[in-house]
Order: C-alpha cells, then structure tokens, then sequence
C-alpha cells in the first residue's frame, strides 16, 4: 500500500532536510534511523479529520504546517527535541496542486525544527491526516504529566483561548473595519498556523515536575496532570494570560471561558516546585516565551478557578473531548 | 487530542505487553521508547480506510489483527525485529464494543511478536486507522528495495494470489457444497487475517540483495525492485506458487493472474545472489517458511513474465495502485 509515485516524489522533493541519522528515508517500506548513544526516543501520533478537527475549504499549506505542529506540540509537552516525522495522508482524489501546498506547509515548520520527514503512506479515502512523529531526549528527562506535587506552581507559556477565537471568527466572519479585523486575523492565524513551543519544552527539562501541552482546553488538559499525578489544581481566573486580541474582540467574561475551555492552543501548561519558578521565569524568559503563573497545586483533586473576588466560578465549557 | 480515556483504558488493558524498553507508555503525550546500543530504528506507517481497503461490516477484530498486520510486513521486508506501536483510529461514534474487539484482534497479533502497544490516539470521523511501527535492526542490516543485481534469483514466501480470491468470495458468495466453502474460508482468512513473514525478514538479513512485502501484487512491488535497484526481472509463470485453494476455485489461467496482480498479500519478494540460494531455502525452510524460486534478475527494467511454452505472456493486471 505504498504511496502513489509522483505523490511521494512530490513530497520528498519538497520536504527535505539534511539529517545524517537517516540512514535510509522515504521510498522504501521503512525507514531506518540512528538513536545516538545516551538519548532516548519519545513518539507521538496525531490525527486531523476534515469536518471534525478543521472546516472543509482549509488551505493545504495550513494542515501541512498544522498537521505537523500538533505532533511537534506533542513533543515539546516531554521536553524532547524533534527528530523524524512519517505521514499518513488520506484524501478524496489524487490532487497534486494539493499535496504540493500540504507539503510546503509541512516543510515549512519542519525546517524550523530540522525534522526530516522519513516516510509515510497515501491513501484515497475522505480527507484525514495521521503524522507520527519521533524525538529524543536524554534518559529518564522526559516530562510526563504525573509528577505534579502539592505546592507546586501551575504555569502556561503564552496565552489562552486566542485558537477558539480563532475558529469564531473563522466562522462567521462579521464585516467591521480594519481594525478589528486584524485582531480577527492574529486569532485566526493561531487557530491555523499554531507555534509548538518545542524550545520550552527543551529549556523545561529537570525544572517542571508535571507538562502537557494544552490540546482539549486548560481544564480538561491540566485535569489531566491532576488525574495522572493524583491531586489537585486551584486556579486564579485574573492571572490567565489571553492576547489583547482576545480580550478586545470578546470582552473580559468571554475571553476567561476561552481561557479556560478553549482548546487546539498547542501552549504548554506545566507544574513546577515553587523553589524553581525564579529559574523557569529566567531560563524562558530567555529564550523568547511568555510565560505567567497561573495557580498552584492542592491536595486532593479536580481543577478549580478563583474569580477576582475570591469566589469559585462555574466554567461553561469543561474542555473538547472527543466522543464526549 | 488526546484519546477519550474510557476507551485508551480499554485499549491499553488489553494490548497489554511486558517489554522493559518502554519507561513512559499509553497515557501520555508520546511514549519513550529505549533503542538499545547497536540496533538501528525502524519505522513505517500504513493507514487502512472503510470502503478502500476492506469493505463496510468487515468485523473489528479482523481489522485489529490486520491494521498491525500490513505494518508488521514492512518491518520484515526491513528485516526488522518488531518492538513498538502507535495506533490513530478514527470511527464515526465511540462505540465500546467496537473498540474492544479491534483492540483484541489487535493484541493476538501484538503478543505474537511481543510489540508493545505504547500510544495512540482516537478520534471521530470516517472508520480508518493508521498505525505506526517500530523495529530493531543491526546497523547497515536493514533489508532495502535498492540492490537487487543481474544475475539474482527472484524469490518469494508463501503462496500468491490468495488474498485477492478471498475478496471475490467475500464479494459474491456462492452457495455451494461444503468442500468448496472450505476452500473459500481459508482464502477469505488470507484477505482477513494475513500473517506478516517477520520470522522470514529476520533470516534474511546478509542473505537477501533486496526485499520487498507483497501490498500491491508482485508485479507492482518486483517493479518497485527494479525502479529502486536499476534492473529488469524476469519470472517464470509455472513456478508461481499458488495455493490448492486457489487452483481448485480459479483455475489456471485465473489462479495465475491473481498470483501476478493481486495486492494485500504480504508475502515478501526477495532476491538473493545465486550462491546464496541453498543457504535461504535452508534457513527458511528451518523456520517453516514456504519460499519458491520464481525468476532471476536482469539487465534493463521492468518485469516480464515467461509462460510454459517460453512465450511472454501479457498479465491483465498490473497491481493496484492507490490514485492510479
């Protein structure tokens, strides 16, 4: 079931990255690849469906980056550095003007990352994408979502909510004046061309006790650290970090449910003992990140949120789940 | 994305296999996975879609065991050692029954090979699954579709043909008296639960010049040999192995094409330099593997097919091709 010839050529031509642990790439039926010595790997697999995780009509280039960029997001959440990618790509018709976008999108952010897309499959069939994807880290550094202990400090990097407001305005697009309409446009670009923050992840290797990054929403996803770590999470709604785009667009209450529920943000949420957050603020301060403190950990569990006057608030959305 | 966890606790409960090289499995963001010093990773991915590769009311646990099937034959035309798996697995509705039947059609064949299932994700949309896997191989011995040389003897495993005939009489059931249904069923569990020749890939290594699995019919995939390795291929008709099964319901003529053109049949196709020839039918026959001679390698390209009389003969089908 190997890919259509010019299909994988196209793809291979397009997608290239020099990497010499790539002993043999695309165009056989695996790929072989070289683990240094002292590293272990971490995998991830990822899948977008038309009509389910993006609307029908999405530029090719967009889910070529996008595909590729929640796998990658993957990886930043365990601290790993991005290696090899294989593709799995499912669509009506052998459209090459397609795939060629698809694949441009795609190399884009690999080459950010220096990773070489190694192998892969095409498929007819209605339009899905599966990206696995694969990166290494020094042994028994990877950051996992149990570890979370009480005391601790929940942090995100960047803000919250932007990728939902995204999806909105996507969808019904209103006709205002220009203004507001670039506002519309940052929050849509967040929405299709997500940044995974594969450098904090790195720089949080040894300090964060718990990560995931932020797919479902900040409460089902920090829900889910508090599940695997056994306790629990108390959050300040006034210290939740949303864009000035978010805010001016939707307003104080809408933005924090965003905030809170919305999901396909691709940050980081990440615990960390309170003797280490001087170093977190420093060390991603460093590399570029925004980063804010959210809360910190409790006994016991479930995620709850404090409102400016120190009443509990009622989130409207808990989170995307799939078959929920 | 991540999986919804009633049904990842499903998964994980019953694809549950012992390997000491996975610190981080199912639950996570990416599994870590422990290479060990002198091997080098293998890695494929192959995506099966409703209504492309099987047909609708096909039962879950037969796509289980052969989503996992289709990629364990890449791992052995690799010659790999099967370790690890990734499963995305999309279905209109989280339906529980469903999942637990793949998840068990999916673990017969896992525990076969001690592959550890180590992460995934759900999702909803139209039935499809992909799975990624991942092998282990001594470096520079990873069986390769580029090498074959003039001269080499063109072998394969097994039995050719079969699966194809499965489709007709999945397709068009006849009725007909008790011995010919016989026949039928074994074809049909060719098509449904095919058995990838790992143990056979594994022998191969420092034996085979080149070696390829049987997805698309041989004269699809010995064409991809000789693309790859520059070389044309000669094969003799009356050495074709096929079945009893097949012969009886198909006859010659038929029995015949469907060993040059019928796809899903995951038996490798392998050449081997002709002093290596007694050393392989040894080997394999040792681990009670079928392997018939069926032509040699040539100058040139392309694959030309030799009949009784030495006439060429002109084969109907000339594989299935995705898009083609």
């Amino acid at each position: 079931m190997g890919m259509e010839f010019s299909l994988i050529e196209m793809i291979r031509a397009r997608t290239r990255v020099a990497r010499d642990d790539v002993p043999v790439g695309i165009g056989d039926d695996g790929a072989v690849l070289r683990v240094p010595v002292g590293q272990e790997l971490v995998a991830a697999i990822d899948t977008m469906v038309e009509g389910v995780h993006f609307l029908p009509g999405t530029a090719a280039a967009d889910l070529g980056w996008k595909a590729l960029a929640v796998n990658l997001s993957d990886l930043a959440a365990m601290g790993a550095t991005p290696a090899w990618a294989l593709l799995a790509l499912t669509m009506p018709r052998a459209d090459a003007a397609f795939v060629r976008d698809f694949a441009d999108g795609f190399a884009q952010l690999a080459q950010r990352h220096g990773v070489a897309l190694v192998g892969g499959d095409t498929t007819s069939g209605p339009l899905s994408i599966s990206v696995a994807v694969h990166g290494l880290v020094p042994p028994g550094a990877a950051l996992q979502r149990a570890g979370a202990q009480v005391g601790d400090v929940v942090m995100v990097t960047g803000t919250l909510g932007d990728a939902l407001a995204g999806l909105y305005a996507l969808r019904d697009p209103p006709h205002d004046e220009p203004p507001r309409a670039a506002l519309r446009a940052m929050l849509i670009e967040r929405l299709t061309r997500p940044v995974p923050r594969v450098a904090a992840g790195i720089a949080l290797r040894g300090l964060a006790s718990a990560c995931i990054d932020i797919s479902d929403g900040l409460l089902a996803d920090l829900g889910h650290i508090c599940v695997a770590s056994g306790v629990g999470a108390e959050l300040d709604a006034p210290l939740l970090p949303r864009s000035s785009a978010l805010r001016a667009l939707h307003g104080e209450a809408q933005s924090l449910e965003f905030a809170l529920g919305g999901g396909d943000n691709y940050e980081l949420c990440f615990t960390v003992p309170s003797a280490q957050v001087e170093q977190v603020l420093a060390d991603l301060g460093r590399i570029g990140c925004g980063v804010t403190r959210i809360g910190h950990i409790v006994a016991g569990g479930g995620v709850r949120v404090r409102g400016a006057q120190g009443q509990w608030l009622t989130p409207k959305m808990q989170g995307w789940e799939h078959f929920a």
